[in-house]
């Protein structure tokens, strides 16, 4: 596997196989009672804007592995206009000071900027409208712990498509599995981008675009919905012709196989409602939580350590007790 | 005990006694060097309002027991208008990234909205005008040490009684005593509420309200003095009036019992002198290093984990040698 | 050594040697993958204003040595108009919930007065236009490991050498040694002070004010290039007089010793142009490296634990294996 985690592009099957059998590895350590794989490493959270959430979630799965954590939300300071260092040279400093750099950024590419002239591995943790891979790979990884694998699945990605930056990087790491159909669910000003159906296209993916959500919930193994960013829209009238236009509720589960799942990366702004919280197709709080598993095999794969096997029993030192 | 640790009025005599026993024994770890009691958990700070002080305290505990911590100043973040995510659902989702949560929020209740949704301990560092139980505890704890026991101690709370939820919750912690004695001593704009009164007088505690400071300081075995909160006041005329009223000074502490003690939560404006903290009597600091302590024991006790006994020997294991 | 660590002239040669031991040793033991050496222990980053690159270099340093960290780049919170506190109080609390502080202030002798009431020991991380002394023992080391020795060598100091603290902090650390030659290279209006001149007088330290970079780099082994720090300038006209007027490029390396280093303390902003960081002779990225080194030793002095002696095989129960 490459050093760095910069896009959803970048795994192959038998990468992501080997992922979800450390995540799984991962999830049975914490309930162990975590573990000290990481013990005396650093990572470094550098984010140039807030997301307490996913610096949360990164370093919830450093700790859990006995590493430390340096933290920052406040990371353009570094680089501030005042002072004028480039991204380049804070991440050359950073680098001898961390073996590992959890990277968010506003700027598309900023995590590979960052890879160019790191000595140690950078994980991008969003860089503006770029990518977010590891929400893709703890999105499928909770698809195949829920439904017991990818291949032959069906979902449909729900809400504002373009803008969404999570459900094209979904849409990349589902390419690599066999028979998924994708059923896009938009409203028409903001439908999927013609790169991420012309990728789907080169790889065989069947993919197809219905707004009817009632329709398409009732054939899915997935319904993955998302919130509508109002921050991502150029005006209120764009947001609110969007916003609003799905929401899941009893009504809609109602329609939905008994077997299927509906996932959200959060938040949600209420286009799931309450309700539908209670019912065990509701994997989005799950969902959140594997996330965690997930940073645990990035991490332990990116500052070169093995990580304990799922099936296998995980080695004793590795374990606190 | 609880689980969860919401207000002053939840705990009963044993288990404070219990507390404090545990407090104790924790003071002997960290003197000892440290624990590694927590190794491998992890506790989430989750501060909508900055409080670097109490923030501190609670991080200070979990780390000298060897547990992990991430950290927020921010987290209206998470709950962000623009995101529009409730508290319950930020909730949710940090109680699977950790095994306790540390909140503190500007809203009366908040502390309960998240226990009633959390996978893990919430433990409330204070919200808004409500409770922060965890000082009352420390309170609690620092005279028992100071003075060898609670039972039967005069006590004189001075200050701004309306605002100060520091004193009501105090005075209902110490209502499992026997045979207290209360003074309140405030300015008329800022009496004790009625509802603390009527508490008390439920419960037996004998009070008096007396406005006269020198005369109150000669009788009693703690004078707790309290800031006056000018963020609290609706008017700066109100607020003058309140402020400068009540001040502990060397003239003051020559009326005071040999064997009597200074409290102060912290952090004063100017109503102790600087020249009272050379006095023996002036227990603010040690105060102050007592909520670590109670801290520690009540995370150990939150994760699950019994502390140490004191009066036993710990655990030679439990210890960093 | 003493306590604290406030300012450079603190320090005589053989602390300095015994320091730079030490960190040699430090580095040993970052190699061979980190230490538990001071696990159990607490340090506070009690940063005043905000400065994310000394404070992730302390902090790498503390978890590197197994400790941890509380943190806040907001303390000033802690002492607000509005609480009022002194920072004496801010530092009588603080000590008591860990065993060493980082403090970095926008004041002169904040640091001091932190010390004189400290429990515990403080480490000066920089006071307004004060000190800043583990720069310049930083840059003291990586002369040393750069050049084999610091007794002979001759060194540049170049840019604005008025507002540079920096500059200032070593060349009082430079006194220690013998047979030092410093020029001091900087634009009229803002010349090294008088106070710098008389302290090198005092100790007999060889020193020439020669504002001709391309001569003067010709004949140093060390040229100590520094920022031109906008924010410290009265005027913009003043500002820009200062600024691009020295710059390191190719065409002054190759004026320069085949032996010789350019150091400075970053962040750059255009005064080394990127061309010169794929030479050998640049070492500013090294010596921000080095930085985590020397803190780590600082660390393990302050709170009391001898740290490995370089040429010493370490202590393999201080290792983590």
């Amino acid at each position: 596997m490459e050093r760095h985690i910069l896009g959803a592009k970048q795994f192959d099957r038998s990468q992501l196989e080997e992922l979800f059998a450390a995540a799984q590895g991962m999830e049975m350590v914490t309930r162990s009672g975590g573990s000290h794989l990481l013990n005396g490493k650093v990572m470094a959270s550098l984010f140039f804007e807030p997301s307490t959430r996913t610096r949360f979630s990164f370093e919830s799965a450093m700790t859990r592995l006995g590493g430390h954590v340096i933290s920052t939300e406040n990371a353009s300071q570094f680089s501030s206009a005042i002072k004028g260092e480039t991204l380049e040279d804070s991440i050359r400093v950073i680098s001898s000071y961390a073996d590992v750099i959890v990277i968010r950024h506003n700027e598309i590419g900023a995590a590979s900027r960052a890879a160019k002239v790191s000595r140690v591995p950078i994980l991008n943790a969003g860089d503006g409208a770029g990518e977010h891979p590891t929400q893709a790979l703890l999105d499928l990884y909770t698809i195949q712990k829920e439904l017991g694998g990818i291949d032959g699945i069906s979902i449909a990605m729900v809400g504002d498509l373009t803008y969404g930056r999570t459900v094209h990087s979904l849409a990349y790491v589902l390419a690599n599995f066999k028979d998924i159909t994708i059923y896009f669910t938009a409203p028409e000003n903001t439908p999927i981008p013609q790169q991420v159906k012309d990728y789907l296209t080169a790889k065989e993916v069947r993919f197809y675009e219905n707004g009817n959500l009632p329709e398409v919930a009732a054939k899915v193994d997935v319904l993955y919905q998302t919130r509508v960013q109002k921050e991502r829209f150029p005006t209120q009238a764009e947001y609110e012709k969007a916003a609003g236009r799905y929401i899941v509720n009893g009504q809609l589960l109602d329609r939905m196989k008994q077997s299927a799942i509906v996932m959200h990366p959060l938040p949600r702004a209420g286009e799931i409602v309450p309700e539908v919280d209670d019912d065990p197709r509701a994997a989005y709080f799950r969902q959140a939580e594997n996330g965690v598993y997930v940073r645990m095999a990035l991490l332990a794969q990116a500052v070169g350590v093995r990580p304990p096997q799922a099936g296998k029993r995980p080695d004793p030192n590795l374990l606190i007790v």
